[in-house]
């Protein structure tokens, strides 16, 4: 029997997609990824990915799991072979259990991520997650990439939010390992290890999840800052004012800014004159477990500290939701803004901390120095260290001459981050888009401990070939 | 050259033990396990680490890495063939760096518990970890073994501490993942498979760990509970009502407190007639980032719901710091007064905490019926799910007769655990104690991806053979 129609006899024909119903699997959201696969599998429960796995194993196929096909580095496009099973999770979308007195969620891969949060909504819980895809991907890929977004300060990574997964391996096993505990030190962690590991170990068909209580009340605000050194500070003391109350601290150059209230001009800064043309700006959430009251008091007091003191030049707090809904629209309009500017080249870094001022000064220097006149797209959560520094045209320059130094720039970029002790894929993953380029970022050891890894969790080379490292 | 000589050129004779010398590293603190070894060798650096493990490597033999030497589980104690080396990290003691901007400490695997939080303090920072052990145990031991304490529930584990790494591979290679990142995703987790191997992959050397700001305050309190239903519902108030302000919650079984007074009159319960004579106990900690006058405000207000409600039948809230750690005391001298009742049957178990109560309902009946009169001595972290639940012996029954009975104990409260999805070790780990238990309560599949992962970073089999896996 083909490997064909093995699939089809195992999830129904209806399950198994080519031609027109496949293609929509076989490219990225954002077009940048094209590739072929033999068939688009979408089975039902977590023995039918094991069913999937071994008939995939046993014709020597390729398999590429999918998720919301969001991810931005390429992972969960097949290659042109035209040879692989693409397993998309979108059937395996059911919230198994909530667990109010043990804070967790059990859900399965394929769920939406905003269904996970509304879930942990219906049951008065927090499930902290949050990124802009959030409408379209899902957990499982949120998982499989580990995925970062505005909350990571306060609640850590899809990773720290995670106590137990429930995996189908190489061979298409089922490895049921979801645990609801806090503490369990029987063991190799095989579970972070599976998160973040881009769908090469194995397929996370489950996973339970960590929730925590609502906030009561939160504020937001939007500072004016001369320079990111500032920034830093401030964060350092936004840090020891608020504690764990503190869940966001997002970074922009003040031309992001300034660029979306130019392109959608219903967009309004908060702020007139010198504070509106400020170099950059700093959006800060507080999220209180006490009361609305209590919550401005706080944060009205560190932010007045922080401008006496000469850390923010100006300060605009959010009266209400609405207000402090259209703060975060304006840096979440950001990518739209930079779009206008031309397709830009983009990286997702991170550094410590405690290095990013002197990073951002010697690498805008280094930049200017070799393509004159880039302007650069700077904005990211500063308090994970995580900047997305991105890269435009300059002046005159068209679409295609900046793109074409696209591999000169991630070189002056990626070779500063290292400098720096930095990550040049800080939340966005490897995919295909920074296979080729780890090599030069990571020591001899660690990837041949990668390598090995992937030999003794997929011996046969079928899950995603080509992802994370060189085949 | 034997390999006792070629450690002796590699190391100086000052730093091979043998005879005497090396006994204290040979048994463990508790005295329960002993061994022999070929030599103990105290490497003085990273460098000197690996060429350590390429000589065991070269002549075959196993290598044992031990840090304080205070595990629980036999996992620093070599076996009785007298060929291992036992490698203490003892000279490895340095603090490398401490960056406030960044909140991240690194430091030498040798560096005891202690030094790394009173570096962290001497740097106006908290390092959260926080165990019986502090004053002897080293971070190396505490990281080997995804060591747990009173700050979990808050701050999580050694694990979730630990941002980089640095590594001894079983090659003698160094892995030098020192990075102070929160972000980085660029390929698999090898920090996080490393934490909590306990030896058996790699020889952490150094970490970067996260540092937090300093509480301003601190509220204690000790509260008289009905039953494990109520704990667990004060508990998930406690998590409303304080948020990440919550940093311990201890339950104890009335009779370990009872006991406590009993044993050391000079500690006094702060309770008179039925309170004092409560079946349980919880220990709070309220941490707050802004005032001592606003943490005892909010303390007090969640308090005196929780009574309202009928939750908790009594409280006592520390006035002073001097309060505040006679209340501690108490619960840190449950295991000295455990010790009066004779040897215990004890367990490090942890369950989801919705399944709490059931489990220990369930479990006293199991006991009592296949061992009549035995004591229960429970205690532990229920922030965590963690419970020490420790079987004493019935009056009249000696300590032998007890101890003849400790695999059936552990049969019936091991089964009870996993009845209730738990796990049969929450912080202590598996190392010799619970090696062969291992295979019973988890599953083929776990038990073989753990194997193959073993195999592909130790495939020599150098370290720490006999812990965690069987050979």
């Amino acid at each position: 029997m083909t490997l064909f129609s093995e699939l089809q006899s195992l999830l129904g024909a209806d399950h198994v997609l080519a031609g027109a119903d496949a293609a929509p699997y076989l490219t990225d959201w954002r077009r940048r990824y094209h590739g072929t696969a033999l068939a688009v599998v979408r089975p039902g429960s977590t023995e039918a990915v094991a069913d999937v796995v071994r008939a995939c194993l046993r014709h020597g196929a390729p398999l590429v799991p999918q998720g919301g096909n969001t991810g931005l580095c390429g992972g969960a496009t097949p290659d042109d072979s035209g040879r692989a099973v693409v397993l998309s999770t979108a059937r395996l979308n059911r919230v198994r259990a909530v667990d109010t007195d043990n804070d967790t969620i059990t859900v399965e891969a394929g769920c939406v991520l905003q269904a996970v949060q509304e879930a942990a909504e219906a049951a008065g819980r927090l499930f902290p997650l949050s990124l802009a895809a959030e409408g379209s991907c899902t957990i499982g890929g949120n998982l499989a990439t580990n995925a970062g977004g505005t909350q990571v300060l306060r609640y850590g990574n899809a990773r720290d939010l995670t106590l137990g997964l429930e995996v189908v391996t190489a061979e298409g096993e089922i490895w049921h390992g979801l645990r609801g505990l806090r503490k369990d030190n029987t063991g190799y962690d095989l579970r972070d290890l599976y998160v973040g590991s881009e769908g090469t170990l194995g397929i996370i068909t489950a996973a339970t999840l960590k929730l925590y209580p609502r906030p009561v009340a939160t504020c937001t605000a939007l500072l004016t800052l001369a320079s990111v050194a500032d920034a830093v500070e401030l964060l350092s003391r936004a840090r020891a004012g608020f504690g764990a109350s503190l869940t966001g601290f997002e970074l922009m150059a003040g031309d992001c800014l300034q660029g979306v209230v130019k392109l959608f001009p219903q967009q309004r800064l908060p702020f007139e004159g010198e504070s509106a043309r400020s170099p950059w700006f700093a959006l800060l959430e507080l999220s209180d477990s006490e009361s609305e009251a209590h919550a401005r008091e706080r944060f009205e007091a560190v932010l007045s500290a922080a401008i006496e003191d000469g850390l923010a030049t100006d300060a605009a707090i959010a009266a209400n939701l609405a207000q402090s809904q259209a703060l975060w629209h304006l840096r979440e309009s950001i990518p739209l803004a930079e779009a206008e500017l031309g397709k830009a080249v983009k990286h997702d870094v991170s550094i410590p901390i405690s290095a990013i001022a002197g990073f951002v000064g010697k690498t805008n220097a280094l930049l200017q120095a070799e393509f004159p006149h880039v302007r650069n797209v700077i904005f990211g959560h500063l308090g994970d260290g995580n900047l997305h520094y991105n890269v435009a045209r300059a002046p005159g320059q068209t679409e295609e001459e900046l793109l074409a130094l696209q591999p000169r720039i991630y070189d002056v970029v990626h070779a500063s981050v290292m400098a720096h002790e930095g990550s040049i894929s800080a939340e966005h993953g490897v995919g295909q888009l920074k296979r080729d380029e780890l090599p030069r970022y990571k020591s001899g050891v660690e990837l041949a401990l990668m390598k090995r890894i992937k030999q003794a969790l997929d011996p046969h080379g079928v899950f995603n070939p080509g992802k994370v490292l060189q085949t």
